[in-house]
Order: C-alpha cells, then structure tokens, then sequence
C-alpha cells in the first residue's frame, strides 16, 4: 500500500466525509466494536467509497473487514466488472470472494423482472456468505440520492406509512447495514479522486428500462428544480419514519405483550380480543407487523411488501362485519376473517380457523 | 329550469357518481342534515360540478347552498368567467355573489407569489362571505387528481407526515369541505356535457411559471406511466394520512388534558413535566400542534406549514440540552428552549420565559 489510510491524513473534505459517517454510525446503526462486516462490492463508486471509508475507519471503531462481488452476468463486462471489485479490495487489504449469480435464469423462472430477479438473488448469496464468513451484518454503500429515489418508488408503488419512507439504516432481520444514507453521491466520488482510485461506471445504471433509472434520469431533476436540497428534505422524511417504526414497534410491542398472537405454521391469528378497542391506526400497523413476521419466517422463499389500500380494506371489511372476504397480499399470503379475528395465511395452506382461534 | 335534478333521472354513470359523493360525505364529512353550505364557484369544470352534484344530491341531503365566486382579475377575461359562473349557480337555482379580488396588489404588497397570494386572498374572501350568509362551510371542488398533486408538492417542500398526505376533507377550524376528493376528474366533466352544460377551461391551468401546474404537466404524467392508478394509490395514502391524524389529535389530547399547555397573547409553552417522558415521535407532533394553533389564533395574519426538518432539529436541541438555539418557523414563529421547555412565539413578540413556566 503506497498510500495513507490514516484519517490525519486526509483532505478536510474527505476526513469531514469519514467522520460524518462514523457520527451516522454511533447515531443510527449502533452496532457493536468489534463488529465483523461483509461489505457488497460491485466496482462502482458507491460500494468502492463504503470499502475505502469503512477500511479507514475501521482502526477507529474496531471493524473487521471481508468483501463480496456478485458477477450477475447481465453484461458483457461483468466478469471483469467483478475481477475490478476484488482489485481495489485487494489494493485496500481487505478480503474478497467473488460469486456469480444467473440472474437472467431466475427472473425466466420465477416471472420475475432484471431487476428485482438481480436484488433478490444477490440478497440471497450475500446472507449465504454472510453466514459462511461469520460476518455480523452485511454493509451496502446506498447514500441519500438513492434514499430519494427509494421514497419516489415507494411512494409511487402505494407504501404505507412509515414504509414509504424508505430504507433501513440497520435491518437486524436481514443484517442489513447502511452507513452511507447521509452521504450525497458526489461527496463518495470525491474522495475516491483524492486517493487516484477509479471506478466503473455501472452502465445498467442510464438503461431507461428500469424503473429506478426511469426516477432517476427523468422524474427527480425535475423536483430538484422546485427544491434544489430535495436529498436533505427526503433524509429529513427518512429520520421521521425511522422515528415513527421506532414509535409504533415500541406501541406494538405493549399490544403484543398483552395479548399474543397465535403463529403455526400454515399461518398467524390475530385473535379478535386483540383488535378490540384498539384505534385503526394502530390496528394496520398489527397487520403490517403480522405480515412481515410471516415473510421472515420462510426464509427467502416469500417476499413482497403489503400496499396501504390493501389493508385498509382489510380493516374496512373488519369494521363492518363481513367475515367471508378474502385478500391477497404480497408473496401469495391471503388474508381472512372468521368471527372477529383476522388471519394471515401462508401460500398453498389451508387456514384452519378452528384450531388458530 | 328544463332540465331534470332528480337524481333517478340521471344516466347511470352520473348517479353512481353522485352517489359516491354523497357516500364520501356520510363517512369522510358527516355534517349534519340542514346545513347552510357556501359553495366557492369559478366557471371552470370542477366547481361547476361541484355546484351540479350538491344541487342534485341537496334535496336528500337537506342542504341549503349558496355560491360565490372571486373574480382575481389576472387575466383579461376575468370578468368574463366570474359572470359566467354566476349564471351556472343561477340556471341551477343557486344564488351566488362575486366579489373582486386584487391578487396583484397583495402579491406585490406582501411579496408573496401570483399563486399563493391568490390563494390566500381567495380564502379570506370566502371566510368573510361564509361569516356575512352565516353558512357552516365553504365547499372547494378539490378532486382526486388536485389530491395527487398535493402529496407531490408537499413530499417535495418537506411537510411531515400526516401533513405531507394531503388536503382534509373536512377542516373545522377553517370551515371548509372537499366532498369531491374522492371523484376523477373525467366523471366530474362526463356529469356536465350529460347536462350540456359548458364550463371556461382556465388557461392559467397551462402556466408553467406555476409549481403546480409543472408538478400537473410535467412531473405526474410520468409518475403515471409507472402506476396507471397513481390517483386511488395516492388516495389510500390520504386515507391512511386521516386515520393517523385522527390517532394523533386522539393521542395529543389525551396528553394535554394531563397537564396543559400555556397560551398567552405572545405565544405558547409546551412545559418541561409535560415533553419529559414522551416518544420524540409524539413530541414532534406536539411542536406541530402548538404551532398550528398559534397560526389558528392569529386569523390569517399569520400563516404557513412547520418543515419536518425544522421541528427535528429543535427537537434534537432539546434532548441534547441545548438551551440557547433559536429556530425560525414558518410565518415568522420563533421557536426556543428554555430550561426543558419549549417556546413558541409568535413574530414581533419577545418570548417571555419566566412568566410563561
């Protein structure tokens, strides 16, 4: 290594840069020294500036280090896309693996987009390493542009409230970890230029095709032309939502402590002592709560988030008694009522409304 | 009159929409039967349908309406519209008053924008005219489209949540009621040419030097393509807003009757016994409500929307203890925290600490 990874060495920016993401990590993430992290790596300047700030910082807050790459095998490039990851992590002394993943194969098999093929599969083999290497949690290099692009396609999608603001800075059901949230892209571009490092420019990223890019390239300049701080008026958004999960796990949790929910495996039972006399507000976020539970219980094989519509209407047809509508959620859960109670059920089971209630 | 009002004479479509409207005002409205309704008109579609519908569902609703509609005089033909609008209400049987409005002068007075000095002008206007017909409401013809892009214009300003879902349906402290927000603009259109009745298009709908006609015209076109049903997406969100602010009023009152705010002519106190203990999520909502009956209390002299950044970051100052920050709210309230409680003083007034605590 000829050059310094010393923090009293750096630019004021740069060392302005690392600090503001170590105060976002002891303000918002709160993990542990000593801590163990599988970074996800792909090349571009994103993930290349979360390797080069965490590998400085981790003297500092006690980190140990590993890197993955996934090769989705989309490009023509990708290969070598994949085999520039591993070099700069080598070049900065931290450990990489490289896996690769036939994106293009699972979307043709599960009906599913690039995409959202490309995200689930990646998420897959990084939980798979992260268990492998022993690693606490796996760290993605999103910053705050692709925290506003989040919130325009949650928004748009029909999220609810707190979803709709966005993603998690620390996700302890996947070990998901986001130090980079409070960073503007061109702050992590800059300090790669101050150490002469160089990236890949993720071509994928100006194909029109995908609705992120869509959002990106087309629709976000123009709302930066009504507000020209739109990141820090969406990060504003995002710290109220991470307030508001906060408020209503807390909420929930009360409720939930009372009066426990009955979980088998076909499926989970809001018994109907439960809902009672409880306000609508706090009544969708029990469903939201009890639908998520369902989906991390299977491991992968179930995903989706719930639209707001949908369990209004659920709590609609609660409220006025009729018992026989049925709901489908995401991932193929279907919702039901019986009596008063409310029932999740998982893919391909039978709710059995007598021995759950 | 040669034309029927009776609603079974209606074509099908028409009724269905006029019954969703009275729907919509038995669940999101519930006024009382016989109230006096004053309905803002002003030649264009929506409040042109607006004032059909009311006239065709007023008989079994009991209701007794009057109209009036404000001639802004911006354009050469402003004249033109506002008697055109007063001959609709008088076809359907409506008596409706104009009254002249110099939006141009108040926007150069108040250096204010063309399109926010007229709104609040406008407003103003009404609330006179409702005080003098001693009518409970004034009826805007706001629909689900003007819904959408409200939320984008307030995601994009930086209103919170449940602000940043949208215009009530029915604000009592403003006297006002939106009974079409849950119609498509092209039913409301349908409803008319079934009538042959003709409404002016406002060719300041087309000006783009207008923020809300770029969000109509540039943005939402797009957003649409990503979700053809972006209006109910954005509509559920509106409802999820109103039940969670109907939660929090709920919440915040059940706190203030335990122990109670101070109000004096300068401003308001929100006491150290009263924020201790509480959730940062209920205490921001706490800052809101104090600054939104502050504004109430000063009848429109004083007027704007709290950022959720700004109530953040006081409320930031207060769990870190700093006492001697001040922050700038909208329509000059000045914000400051004082030995664990938090001031809220109205502009040109000097907070008075001690003998508010």
């Amino acid at each position: 290594m000829n050059f310094s990874l010393d923090i009293h060495d750096l630019s004021p920016n740069s060392a302005r840069l690392c600090l503001a993401v170590e105060q976002f990590i002891h303000g918002q993430l709160g993990f542990d020294r000593a801590s163990r992290l599988l970074l996800a790596v792909s090349g571009g300047a994103d993930s290349s500036a979360l390797a080069l700030i965490l590998r400085i910082l981790a003297p500092r807050l006690g980190l140990e280090l590993s890197a993955m790459t996934v090769n989705h095998g989309l490009q023509p490039d990708a290969a070598c896309t994949a085999a520039a990851a591993a070099a700069f992590c080598a070049r900065l002394g931290i450990p990489c693996t490289t896996r690769t993943a036939d994106v293009a194969g699972m979307a043709a098999r599960e009906h599913l987009g690039l995409e959202e093929a490309g995200r689930h599969l990646r998420y897959a083999i990084l939980a798979e390493e992260r268990r492998a290497a022993e690693a606490d949690f796996i760290v993605l290099g999103h910053h705050c542009a692709d925290l506003t692009e989040d919130i325009l396609m949650r928004l748009t999608r029909g999220s609810g409230w707190p979803a709709m603001a966005g993603m998690r800075a620390r996700d302890d059901s996947r070990h998901l970890l986001r130090p980079l949230l409070c960073c503007k892209p061109h702050a992590l571009r800059s300090i790669l230029r101050e150490y002469r490092f160089v990236w890949r420019e993720d071509i994928s990223n100006t194909d029109m095709r995908f609705k992120r890019n869509r959002m990106r390239h087309a629709v976000i300049p123009l709302l930066y032309k009504e507000n020209p701080s739109l990141d820090s008026t969406m990060a504003d958004l995002w710290r109220l939502a991470q307030q508001d999960r906060d408020y209503w796990d807390k909420t929930l949790a009360e409720i939930t402590a009372r009066h426990s929910w009955k979980k088998d495996p076909q499926g989970l039972c809001l018994p109907k002592e439960m809902l009672q006399g409880l306000h609508p507000a706090v009544r969708l976020r029990l469903y939201h709560k009890a639908v998520s539970s369902l989906i991390d219980g299977t491991n992968g094989t179930c995903h989706g988030q719930a639209r707001a519509g949908t369990l209004t209407a659920l709590d609609t047809a609660l409220q006025a008694g009729r018992g026989e509508t049925r709901f489908q959620l995401p991932g193929g859960i279907e919702a039901s009522i019986h009596k008063g109670s409310v029932y999740f059920c998982l893919p391909g089971k039978l709710v059995r409304h007598n021995t759950m209630s």
